[in-house]
């Protein structure tokens, strides 16, 4: 349902790039905006300002801005990753070089700074949220790094991440939407919430997904979050309630390697089977997925569209998005 | 004559870092700021504002914003450089990592947009000022970067390279803060040339000083430029003027990594005196500094004030600053 905002974003950011200098340092900007995507936040702003005004069209400017934020971080978060691929292509820094790749990702975020000062539309209070949103990432971004290296981290802390690094991004899409389709705050805030809520139970099905897909096949490897380590949902609780001895077992596994990927993948999964993590991780998505639809029902738009809202957050948790 | 304002920003700073959140990744943004620094282009900003309405703190937002930008681009620069100190005190990539100072940056760059966007003297046109000039230094640190690779630069590249890196930036605290001082835009657009052109003025300035200083001593490599094959103005100048014999021997003086650095500055230097790349240099710093004097003798202030900024304009180019 988002294809018709998606269609309006891929058609703007292609003028977008057309209109940038010839300077080298724009053709990283230029060869990440033009890998594609799902456009998913700027979908989100055009969708909530259509939601209030009936004209997606009136937030065109911020929700590029929020595309071209998103597009940012993930040119810097590449290189902290030492990620050598963007979407199937090489990333940022593997095409050209780490200092191509600060610096374009630096000229990025002033280019969104000065979309945002250009709108129409702007108000003090959408470049307050805008950048409280984007200290909140880098913050989200740091405790995500600092997690690599931490040994015990809670279910509320893991939470607090997501929601940091991904979460309050899409929560901020809408709600910007929002203000500029003419909500009432109380309605802007709700849509808030309903994003943050529905930000967070995606990112927790996206940890599952990992390791349990709904399809198999398309070349991805499975669990590739085991391999690299990551502390996803699943590996805190596993973590966190094995015993002394399987605690122990699954840290030498991970750290492993001389193992054979599947191997190791087959054995991890092995112990979410036995601490059975997959049920703790969908209760956790339940929670915050009933949390979001909860938010639908106070906001003052029509039932059709509350529906609407309903449909698109079920239709993201029900497919490999 | 700027010791005021600096005492007033360094106060305004030490507050901030204070209130400044507790988690990890603010420590590398305290450690900057607390290195101390001239605060040359935020006191500009207090000084404009003076000028204009005689209450230099109604500009204070801005001008710490304007600092901590500058701080913003120190800490990716000196990635980029590779470069282990700042300020006699190991650089933020070399006291933390690679990764942290990315991030680090990242965040200091949305605290500044946060301020902006907090401060009740905001207006589209300093948001839009602001930003465009964040553009600039982008542009011009990627112009930087690119002629160290470049066989012949021109004179006006370098100088294009010079101002888009450094002087728009001192140009931009100016005129920000005679906007909020109430300038009329035809003398805050004055004020902006003044820094554009004295800023221009100030680096060649630079460039010269690093193989003539004024005064000896002080433990710091002279040539250091040499050494590092920095595109100085004068060594611009040098290898678009010499021979065909000696530019061969220039650049192999250069490259050759078994050289002794004091003889191979005093070769470079040799050469400097044969073609006589200071008068050029000196020249074209002239130009530039006659420019920025031409400025102030427009601006609708009284004859008082018009002196003021130009014994500042002579202080900063008679002294090591």
């Amino acid at each position: 349902m988002l294809d018709r905002y998606k269609n309006i974003i891929d058609n703007e950011l292609e003028k977008y790039c057309k209109e940038l200098p010839k300077l080298t340092i724009y053709k990283p900007i230029k060869y990440i905006l033009q890998l594609g995507g799902k456009r998913f936040r700027p979908s989100l702003t055009l969708l909530a300002t259509d939601l209030f005004c009936g004209d997606p069209l009136r937030s065109i400017k911020e929700s590029i801005a929020i595309e071209l934020f998103h597009n940012f971080t993930l040119i810097h978060d590449d290189i902290m990753d030492q990620a050598p691929l963007r979407r199937n292509h090489p990333s940022v820094h593997q095409k050209w070089d780490v200092n191509q790749a600060i610096l374009s990702g630096d000229l990025l975020y002033s280019l969104v700074n000065k979309l945002l000062a250009s709108s129409p539309c702007q108000t003090i209070e959408i470049h307050q949220l805008f950048q409280q949103t984007a200290i909140e990432v880098c913050e989200g971004q740091s405790l995500d790094i600092e997690f690599e290296k931490k040994e015990d981290i809670s279910l509320n802390e893991y939470v607090k991440m997501i929601q940091l690094k991904t979460s309050v991004l899409v929560a901020c899409s809408l709600k910007i939407g929002a203000i500029i389709g003419g909500a009432r705050l109380k309605d802007a805030n709700l849509l808030y919430d309903f994003g943050l809520n529905l930000g967070t139970a995606f990112q927790i099905h996206d940890d599952i997904l990992d390791i349990y897909p709904e399809k198999e096949g398309f070349g991805k490897q499975i669990g590739g979050d085991i391999i690299e380590k990551k502390k996803t949902i699943l590996l805190i609780e596993l973590l966190k309630n094995s015993s002394q001895e399987d605690h122990k077992s699954i840290q030498n596994i991970l750290e492993d390697s001389r193992l054979e990927n599947n191997f190791k993948v087959a054995k991890i999964k092995s112990y979410y089977k036995k601490y059975r993590v997959l049920d703790i991780a969908e209760k956790t998505k339940k929670i915050y997925f009933d949390k979001a639809i909860s938010s639908i029902a106070k906001i003052n738009i029509s039932n059709e569209k509350k529906l609407l809202l309903k449909e698109f957050a079920m239709t993201l948790m029900s497919r490999e998005f």
